[in-house]
């Protein structure tokens, strides 16, 4: 299960809304408020590309939190992950002012047509010349659903079966038009008939006829990004991802994940080389170690405590609210809990409880803060000596980067730590390729190459 | 029902796809074949901006037309509309590289939930600093019903009522954050929950909930666009539209729609002057009136005898391919057909048949052929003439400009008509304003602006 990368993937890990993932950013000093504006984004993207960046992937979901207490109004007031703007212009408004990172969003296979989303991100890879990446979600809170016209979310394994069939749909229609089936003969034919294909798709979730009406892009298929890490979850990724979005609180856990994913994969007869698992980790650096940990402690008095419980209460689709501090979850109340049931997992894995409470919850996940995902503090050197340890003992093939505020933590770290990673090796010094597949190693897939092969 | 704006309207009519809406387009020997780079498309709006036009408006559909014959292999082979790309990748592309010119694009009714469509172009409009329109469309024929997951499209007046009240959602999800409803205080609250409000909406088609996720927009509402012409079409228009994009034939019936569609937007109580009515033209424009007349010459070899009926079974939803050229449309036929049924009445009333045969329809629509809409032929002093003449006359209060090919149609608009309407004052010099609403004179609604005033 060696790696065969030699140089680490990085990811920045953006949202298209009022704060990075950690909300506690936008009350950052040092952090900028115009994230209204396209500027805002052109400017993290240059920042990126600057740096080398594999992909920048923006976070999505379809509602403010307002499942705490059924009510928006902590959110709001808190800015509490408050904004959410649609990626698709945002994602292109990045893309039009740089020419090399990979640019990604999310989007969710539980209320859209599978038609809908493969032609926006085949559109998305053309208009970038290939560097397009869709993170595949399925959209876990009731508060999504009542905004999307279902009075609540899918079950969690149901998510995952639908999501299963969306993704056949939509790799369907990306294999619809071979590479040469443009002829653009203006004074005969445009396309060739015969090398463009229907699907007439019908299954348990979706029909769709085709054929589909974007030819192919670039990159065949743009990348799939998946985060599923729990037990039905990690198997849709196992399954789908090329590039895993991983949650691994530390290095032995994340050697872990590392294995049994990569196996896992394997069994399914994929090459899990082709697939690259990046954790979510979070920086401070500072010119020397001291000023990192005065950075840290400035940013270690921006949370707020309703920012953890209402996060808490939109990702589990479960009001913390309607449960005392120390109250413990009962059996039923962990068993039905719908929404990231790695979390739920987690917290009893980590608090050692078979019934958390919600102090429990709070404490342990760390939901809000910066504590919630590995946390690399220091000097260039210090944040890089980790990163290197992480990638180098196969606890990944890269990392998905968190940033504490915006747009400094990723300044200091494409000019601070990615000159030391390149000094080392283990990161590019310039793109070699043009396409996001180029950056990761990916070779274009063959029309098909989504089909698992036959078991023999 | 005089015109109040002294100036005319400019709109170029677009599509994201491998031809105008005239599918000869690409065969013209001048004609761009790389419609699936951003640069096409930026290219089209730096000069588009640089005539000073209102807005870039693009087109879409769902499908490739295949209803013709049940078949997509006529579409392929003759390009007919067969690239269809995702808009919002498209006009984010055009908006990046432009500043003040108006973006917009066609989104359906029919198979997205409205809160997604709300958030689309509440995004574009702070992505584009106020620029961005919407042009609402209710979904027409069963090859997009077959991409999106349903047997076949809704009956032509359901998609109105359908289309109602998804503008009810929208409109409610846009007036969600009053315009200060941010604070942004660091220290302090992000935003005021009293001016942030949840629409609760529950209706015969849809529920949403909301808050809405993204702060009001520039324009408040970004422009919306309307192109309904049937008696169900053309009540949906006269009640939601800010732009009519109109189809008359002729001067005369140019008038009549003028005068009825105001009135009939007066009556719901509207104010008919911040309705702006476009209809749809193509020029020919030459040095010389013989040098245009050869332009136009040339452009009359490129259509296809296909192409015609192949549009036609597309738009009316109606397999063309299934009756004789001259059998006559039985009674029955004609009530039935789903898609524009403005287009059928025109050919019965202009062939003064009531029931017109195959080639009735393809002479008299003559649809997809430079004729389809009213043309203006000639110098730029002729053009600018026939354009004057239907603006003074009260036949419009501007004009959506089709291209007979990609970029040439619109250098030679710019460079040659559009000064001669700027000396005669008919047309900017330069642009006043920032926002579209401010480029058409239309103010920016204040909220519940939406709202018919109830009846005395």
């Amino acid at each position: 299960m060696a790696q065969v990368n030699s140089q680490m993937a990085l990811v920045a890990f953006l949202q298209a809304q009022n704060c990075s993932n950690y909300v506690y950013s936008w009350r950052h000093p040092d952090t900028m408020s115009d994230f209204m504006t396209p500027e805002y984004y052109q400017r993290i993207g240059r920042t990126l590309e600057d740096g080398k960046f594999d992909l920048a992937f923006f976070d999505d979901r379809l509602a403010m939190p307002d499942k705490y207490g059924d009510d928006y109004v902590e959110a709001v007031a808190n800015g509490i992950r408050t904004v959410k703007m649609d990626l698709v212009p945002v994602m292109s408004m990045m893309a039009a002012t740089t020419s090399r990172i990979g640019i990604g969003g999310t989007y969710s296979t539980t209320y859209f047509e599978p038609f809908h989303v493969a032609r926006v991100f085949a559109t998305l890879d053309l208009m970038t010349r290939g560097r397009a990446a869709w993170n595949v979600v399925t959209s876990l809170n009731d508060s999504e659903a009542a905004n999307m016209g279902r009075d609540q979310a899918l079950p969690h394994d149901m998510r995952y079966d639908r999501a299963d069939e969306f993704m056949q749909v939509v790799h369907g229609h990306w294999d619809t038009w071979e590479d040469d089936a443009i002829i653009g003969d203006k004074s005969g034919r445009f396309a060739d008939p015969s090398k463009v294909h229907p699907l007439e798709h019908r299954g348990d979730w979706f029909m769709s006829r085709g054929p589909f009406t974007v030819p192919r892009s670039p990159q065949g298929y743009p990348v799939v990004i998946q985060a599923g890490q729990s037990g039905r979850g990690r198997a849709f990724a196992a399954r789908w991802s090329e590039l895993v979005f991983a949650l691994s609180p530390d290095l032995q856990l994340a050697k872990k994940f590392y294995q049994l994913f990569k196996t896992q994969v394997q069994l399914l007869g994929r090459e899990s080389t082709l697939v690259k698992i990046c954790p979510l980790v979070v920086t401070v650096i500072g010119e020397t170690r001291t000023a990192a940990e005065e950075k840290l402690a400035l940013i270690e008095t921006l949370p707020k405590p309703i920012d953890g419980v209402v996060l808490l209460s939109e990702v589990l689709n479960f009001d913390f609210s309607s449960k005392g501090l120390d109250e413990p979850f009962t059996d039923e109340e962990l068993a039905n809990i719908s929404g990231l049931q790695a979390i739920r997992d987690q917290v009893v894995a980590l608090s050692g409880k078979k019934n958390p409470s919600v102090r429990d919850f709070v404490d342990v996940s760390n939901r809000g803060n910066v504590r919630e995902h590995p946390l690399f503090v220091g000097s260039a050197k210090d944040v890089a000596d980790g990163l290197e340890e992480w990638f180098s003992d196969e606890g990944c093939d890269g990392f998905v980067i968190a940033a504490t505020h915006i747009p400094g933590a990723y300044e200091d770290f494409v000019r601070l730590v990615v000159p030391v990673l390149q000094k080392r090796g283990l990161f590019r010094k310039e793109y070699t390729g043009s396409t996001l597949r180029e950056h990761l190693g990916l070779p274009k897939p063959a029309i098909g190459a989504w089909k698992l092969p036959a078991k023999a």
